[in-house]
C-alpha cells in the first residue's frame, strides 16, 4: 500500500501545480483588464497602500510572537528537548514556522488580487453587470485556488518529509495561531473603520456610506481587504490545514490498515481542489441570471463534482470505503442545510429581517433585543445539524474498527473542507466589490454603475449565509476529529510515561467536568476582549473624525479642495488592532495551559468540548445576528417601515453597529480560537500527563 | 441508624413548626404597623388586586397543565402502569401535584405578605430609615421562613410516607416545572410593564419612574410582586427542594452507609433554617449602618451560624462527615466569591459600571456593547468559581467510596442552599422597597421620604449579587447532583432491563456528543422565547399607553382629574404574559424527550451537560448584563456623564431596557430550565432505556 500513499503525494503536487497554474492564468486575465479612470486609480492606490502598511505592520508583530513560539515549541515539543529527542523538536519547529509563513503568504497575496480587482470591478461595472462579477469573482477564484493549493502542497510536503502526522500538528498550529492573530487584528482593524465611519458619515452627517469626505472611508475600504480578504484567507487556510491533520493522525492511529486511510485523506483533498477548478472555470452568469444564483449554483455544481469524483475513487482505489464516502456526504449535505437555514434568519425577503426592521418602529431597545432572540434561536438548526451529522458519520464508519468512527467524523469534515477553494472564491468575491461599490462612488461612475456594483456587493452578502454555513460546520467537526487527535496523542504521552492510557472522557469525573466548566467560559471572555477592542478603538477614531471635520475647513460642506487626513483614520485603526490582537489569543492558549496543568488531559478533554460547545454557539449566535442586523437596516434603507431617515432607520443602524463587530470580529475568530485551543493541547499533551495536579 | 433518621425526621418537623411561628410573629408585627395614607392604600390595594388577578389565572393555566401532566406521570413514571407498580405511579402522581401546590402556596404567601408590606414600608419611611428598613426586610422574611420551611416539609412527608427517594424526584418536579411556568410568566409581565413604562414615561415624555400619570405604572409595580416575588419564590423553592431531592436520591443509592448520609441531609436543612432564624432575629440596622451593610451582614451571619452548628453536628453525631462538611464550607465560600465578583461588574462605585456609562455618551450601540462584552466577561470567575468548587468537594469526599464524590458535590450544593431562607428575606425585601418607593411618590409622601425609600431600593438591587452569587452557584452545583441522580436512575432502569449499566458519559461516545450539542443549543433558544415574549408584548402595551395618552383628555399635561385605565395596561401584561409562557417550557420538556428517544441514557447525560453549561453561561451573562446597564443607568442619573436628559443618558436608558427581559426575564428562569430538564431526565429515565432508538 506504501506505493498507493507515493502515488497521492505524487498527485497532491500535480492538482497543486493545476491549480496554481489556473489561478495565475486566472489573475493574468484580471490584470489585462483595462482601469482608465485617474481618480479610481488614485484611491485604489490609497487603498492597496493601507492595506499593505497594515499587514506589513502586523507581520511584523507577529513575526516576534512566532519567532517566541517557534522557540518555546523547539524547547519543549512534542518533548522536552532534554528527554533526547532533538529532530522531533526541530521538524515541530520547522513544521510551525513553515505554517505561519504559508499562512501568511495566503493572506498577503489575497490583498495584491483584491486590491488589483476592486478598481478593475469598478469600471468593468460601467460594461455591464456579466463583465464585473466575472472580474470580481476570478479575482477571489485566485485567492481561493492559492489557499488551497498551499494548504495541501504544505501538509504533504510535511507529512512527506517527516512521515510523522504529529508535526503536522506543529505546522497546523502555525497556521492557526497565525490565523488566529490575522483575523483578530483584521477583525479589529475593519469594524473600527466601519463602526467610526457609519457613525459619524450615516448617523451624525447623513451623507452616503462611501461618501469621500468622511476620513474613515479609506479605512474602511482597507479594512474589507485586512479584515475580509487577509483574514479570512489565514481562517480558511488553518480549517483546512487543521482538517486535514487531524484526519491524517488519526489515520496514522489505526491500527493494521496500512496506508489507504492516509491515502484516501489525500485523494478527497486533491479531487475538492480539482473539482473547485471545475467549478470555477465553470462559473460565469448567464443574461437571465443574477449574481446570487451565479454564485451559489458554483457551489453546488462542485459539490456534486466532488460527489461524483469521490465515489469513482472509491469504486477505484483499492482499500476505500464507502462508509467513509457516506460520512463526508452526510457532511456535505449538513453544510448545505446549514447554509439554507443561515439564510433563512439572514435574507431580506425572509420574514426574521422583516420582524426585526418592524420592531426597530419601536426604538433601539425593540431592535437589539430582537436581534438577540432571532440569534440565539439561529443557533440551533446548526447545531442539531453539527449533531445529526457527527452521529450519522460515526454510526455509519463505527463497524469498520476501532477508532474509525472518529476518523468518519474527520473525514466528514475533510470533505466539507475540500471544496473550499470555490467557498473563498465566493467569500473573497464579497469584499472585492464591496470595495468596487465604494470606487465606483468614490470615482463617480455615475448611477447606473453603481447601481451593478449595489447589486453585485447585495450578492456577495446573501452568498456568505452559504459559505458561512459551509465552513461553521466543517469547524464543528474538525474540532472534534481534533478532540480524537488529542486523545490519540495524549495516549502515546501517557503510554510514554508508563501510565493508563485514556479511554475517554468522563462527564462525571471531576477532572473532565472542571474542564468543561472554564472551557465553555473561555469564548465569551475572548469575544468580548474583541468587542471590546473594536468599542475603544472605535471611540478613539470618532474623536479623530470629528477633530478633522472641526478644523479643516470646508470638509464638512464638502467643499473643493478640502481633503480629509485619510491616513490619519488608517493610522488609528492599525495601531489599536495591533494592540488589541495579541491579548485575546494569548489568553486562551494560556487558560489551555493552566487548566492542563491542573486537571492533566482529562480536564483538557472537558475543557476542550465546553469550548467547542459555547464556541459555536457563540460564534453562530453573533455570526447571525450580525447579518440579521445588517440586511435588516439595508430593507429599511430600502423603503421600508419608513425608510431613511426614520425613527425605525436609526435604531436600525444602532444595531447594525452592535452586529459589525459581532458578526465580522468576534464570531468568525471564535472558529480559529477553537483550533487554536485544540491544536495548543495536542501539542501540549506530553506536557500535561507529566506536570499536572490532579490526574 | 433508623432510630437517627427518625430523630431528624422529627427534628424537621419540630423546625418547620418554629420557623412558621416565627413567620407568624414577623407577619402580625408587619401587620400592626400603621397605614393612614389613603392615596397610598388606594394605590397599594390596585397592586394587590392586579397581583392577586395574574396569578388567580396564571394558576388556572397551570392547574390544567399541571393535571395533564400527573396523569401523564401517573401513566408512565417511573415505569408504565402495565409493568405493574401502579402503587409507584400514583405515590409519584401524588408526590408531583404536591410539589405544584406547595409552590404555588409559597408563591402566593408571599404577594400576600409583599402587597402587605409595601405600603406600609413607605408610610414607614416617614418615621426615618429604621422602621421602614425593618418592615421591609421583615416582610420579605415572612416569605423566606415560608418558602424554607414548605421544602423541608415537603421533603421529609415525601420520604417518611414512601421511604423511596425517586418519588422525590416527582415532588421536586411539581416545584420546578410550576416555578418555571411562574418565573417565565411572572418574568413577561414585570418586564412588559417595566419596559413600556420606561420607554412612554422616561424617554417619550421625561416623566419620573413612578408618575401616576403613567397607564402602566400600575402594572409595573404589580410586575415586581408577580416577577420578582411570586416568581423568586417559586424559583428558590424548587431549587432547594432540587438540591435536596438529588442529595438524597444519591444518599439512598451509596452503598451500605445505611441511614446515615440521609441524616446528613435533613441535618443541614434542619440547621440552615435555624441559622436563618437566628440570623433574620438578629438583623436590623445600627445608628450609621447603611441598608446595604445590613442586608449582607445578616447573610454572613447566617453563613457563620450555619458552618458552626454543622462543625457541632458533625463532631456530635454518628457517621457525619468532616469531609462533607468541607465540601459544604467549600461551597459557600465559593458562593460568596461569585458574590463578591457580580458586585463588582454591577456595582456602580466600581470601574465597569462607570466604564459603560462612559461608553454611552458615544451612543447606544457603544452601550449595548461594552455591557455584552462586560457581561461576558463577568461570566468567568463564576464558572471558574463553580468548577473549583465542585472539584474540590469532588476530591475531598472521593475517598469516603464510591459515589461520593458526587454526594459530596450534592451536599455543598444542599449546604448553600440551606441558608436559602436567609437569601429568599434578602430578596423578597427588593420589589417591597421598590414598591414602597413608587408608593412614596405616587402618595405624594415628600422628599425626604422618597430619599429614604430610594436608599432602601438601591440597597435591594446592590444585594441581589451577593445572593444571585449564592444562587446561580447552589444552581451550577444542583445540577451536577442532579447529573448523578440521574445516573443512578438510569442504571436502575437498565439494571431492570438486564442491560449492561452506565459508568459515566464519554464525551467520545457519539450518543453523548450528539446530546451536547443540542443541549447547549436549547438555553439559548429558551431565552429567546421569553424575550420575544417581553418584546411582543411590550409593543402591545405601549401602543396602549399611546392610545390613552391621545383620546383621554388632559392625561399627558397631567391635569386634575383625568385618571388613566391601568387596569387595561394589567391586562395586556396578563394575557400576554400567560399566552407567552407555556411555549418556552414545553419546548425545553419536549427537546429532552426528543433527545432521550433518539440516543438513550447516554445522549441525555450529554444533553444534560451541554445544557448547564450554556445555561449556566447564558445566565451569567444575561444576568450581570442587565444588572451592569441597570446601574450604569442609574449612575447617569446622578448626573454623571450629563447627567438627565443628555445623550449618555438616552443611551443608558436604551442599555437598560435590553438589559430588563435579560435580567429579570430570561436570565433567572433559565436556572429552573436547567433543574426541569435534569427532572424529566430522571424522571423519565426508564422510558429512555426502553424505547430509544441509539443505545
Amino acid at each position: 500500500m506504501e506505493s498507493q500513499l507515493s502515488l497521492f503525494y505524487g498527485l497532491s503536487f500535480l492538482t497543486v501545480v493545476i491549480a496554481f497554474a489556473f489561478a495565475l492564468y486566472l489573475y493574468l486575465w484580471v490584470k489585462k483588464q483595462k482601469t482608465t479612470n485617474a481618480r479610481i486609480q488614485e484611491i485604489s492606490t490609497l487603498i492597496k497602500e493601507g492595506a499593505n502598511t497594515f499587514l506589513r505592520r502586523e507581520y511584523k508583530v507577529l513575526a516576534k510572537f512566532a519567532a517566541v513560539a517557534a522557540i518555546v515549541i523547539f524547547v519543549l515539543l512534542p518533548s522536552p528537548i532534554w528527554q533526547g529527542h532533538m529532530i522531533d523538536n526541530l521538524s515541530m519547529a520547522i513544521a510551525y514556522i513553515a505554517g505561519t509563513v504559508l499562512s501568511a503568504i495566503a493572506g498577503k497575496i489575497g490583498i495584491m488580487v483584491a486590491t488589483l480587482s476592486n478598481g478593475r470591478t469598478a469600471e468593468g461595472a460601467q460594461k455591464g453587470l456579466k463583465t464585473a462579477f466575472l472580474i470580481g469573482f476570478r479575482g477571489g477564484a485566485v485567492m481561493g485556488l492559492l489557499v488551497v493549493g498551499c494548504s495541501l502542497l504544505g501538509v504533504a510536503a510535511v507529512l512527506m518529509a517527516t512521515g510523522n502526522s504529529s508535526i503536522l500538528l506543529g505546522f497546523s498550529f502555525g497556521a492557526s495561531s497565525l490565523a488566529l492573530f490575522a483575523k483578530a487584528g483584521g477583525g479589529i482593524f475593519t469594524k473600527t473603520a466601519d463602526v467610526s465611519a457609519d457613525l459619524t458619515g450615516k448617523v451624525e452627517l447623513g451623507i452616503p456610506e462611501d461618501d469621500p469626505r468622511n476620513p474613515a472611508v479609506i479605512a474602511d475600504n482597507v479594512g474589507d481587504n485586512v479584515g475580509d480578504v487577509a483574514g479570512m484567507g489565514a481562517d480558511l487556510f488553518d480549517s483546512n490545514v487543521a482538517a486535514m491533520a487531524s484526519a491524517l493522525v488519526i489515520a496514522q492511529s489505526l491500527s493494521g490498515t496500512g496506508f489507504s486511510n492516509i491515502s484516501m485523506v489525500f485523494c478527497y483533498a486533491i479531487l475538492g481542489l480539482l473539482a473547485s477548478v471545475i467549478g470555477i472555470a465553470a462559473s460565469g452568469i448567464g443574461k437571465k441570471d443574477n449574481p446570487t444564483k451565479a454564485l451559489n449554483s458554483s457551489t453546488y455544481v462542485t459539490t456534486g463534482i466532488f460527489l461524483v469524483l469521490t465515489a469513482l475513487a472509491t469504486l477505484v482505489f483499492e482499500g476505500f470505503s464507502w462508509r467513509i464516502w457516506g460520512a463526508s456526504a452526510v457532511g456535505l449535505l449538513v453544510g448545505v442545510i446549514i447554509g439554507i437555514t443561515t439564510d433563512y434568519f439572514t435574507d431580506d425577503s425572509k420574514p426574521i429581517v422583516r420582524k426585526v426592521a418592524h420592531a426597530s418602529g419601536s426604538g433601539p431597545a425593540f431592535t437589539v433585543l430582537s436581534g438577540v432572540a432571532y440569534g440565539f434561536i439561529s443557533s440551533l438548526p446548526a447545531m442539531v445539524g453539527i449533531a445529526i451529522s457527527a452521529l450519522v458519520a460515526y454510526q455509519l464508519c463505527a463497524p469498520m474498527g476501532d477508532g474509525y468512527a472518529i476518523f468518519g467524523i474527520s473525514m466528514a469534515a475533510v470533505g466539507m473542507l475540500s471544496i473550499v477553494g470555490m467557498i473563498i472564491s465566493n467569500d473573497a468575491y464579497g469584499p472585492i466589490v464591496d470595495n468596487a461599490r465604494g470606487l465606483a462612488e468614490m470615482g463617480g461612475l455615475g448611477e447606473e454603475t453603481i447601481r451593478i456594483s449595489d447589486e453585485l456587493d447585495s450578492a456577495g452578502n446573501t452568498v456568505k449565509a452559504v459559505t458561512k454555513g459551509f465552513s461553521i460546520g466543517a469547524a464543528g467537526l474538525t474540532v472534534i476529529s481534533l478532540l480524537g487527535a488529542f486523545m490519540s496523542e495524549a495516549n502515546e504521552a501517557l503510554a510514554a510515561a508508563g501510565r493508563e492510557l485514556i479511554t475517554g472522557f468522563d462527564i462525571m469525573s471531576p477532572t473532565v467536568f472542571f474542564g468543561t466548566l472554564i472551557g465553555a467560559a473561555i469564548p465569551a471572555v475572548f469575544s468580548a476582549m474583541l468587542i471590546l477592542g473594536v468599542d475603544k478603538n472605535a471611540q478613539r477614531m470618532v474623536a479623530e473624525i470629528h477633530r478633522q471635520f472641526n478644523e479643516i475647513p470646508g470638509l464638512r460642506e464638502g467643499k473643493k479642495g478640502a481633503k480629509p487626513e485619510y491616513g490619519k483614520c488608517i493610522d488609528i485603526a492599525t495601531s489599536g488592532a495591533l494592540r488589541e490582537l495579541i491579548p485575546a489569543g494569548l489568553m486562551s492558549i494560556i487558560a489551555t495551559l493552566i487548566v492542563g496543568f491542573i486537571g492533566g488531559p482529562s480536564a483538557i478533554g472537558g475543557f476542550l468540548l465546553g469550548n467547542i460547545l459555547s464556541g459555536l454557539l457563540l460564534a453562530l449566535f453573533m455570526s447571525n445576528a450580525g447579518g440579521l442586523w445588517d440586511n435588516s437596516k439595508k430593507y429599511v434603507e430600502a423603503g421600508n417601515e419608513g425608510g431613511k431617515g426614520s425613527e425605525a432607520h436609526k435604531a436600525a443602524v444602532i444595531g447594525d453597529t452592535v452586529g459589525d463587530p459581532f458578526k465580522d470580529t468576534a464570531g468568525p475568530s471564535i472558529n480559529t480560537q477553537i483550533t487554536v485551543v485544540s491544536l495548543v493541547s495536542s501539542l501540549a499533551s506530553s506536557l500535561f500527563v507529566w506536570l499536572s495536579i490532579f490526574h
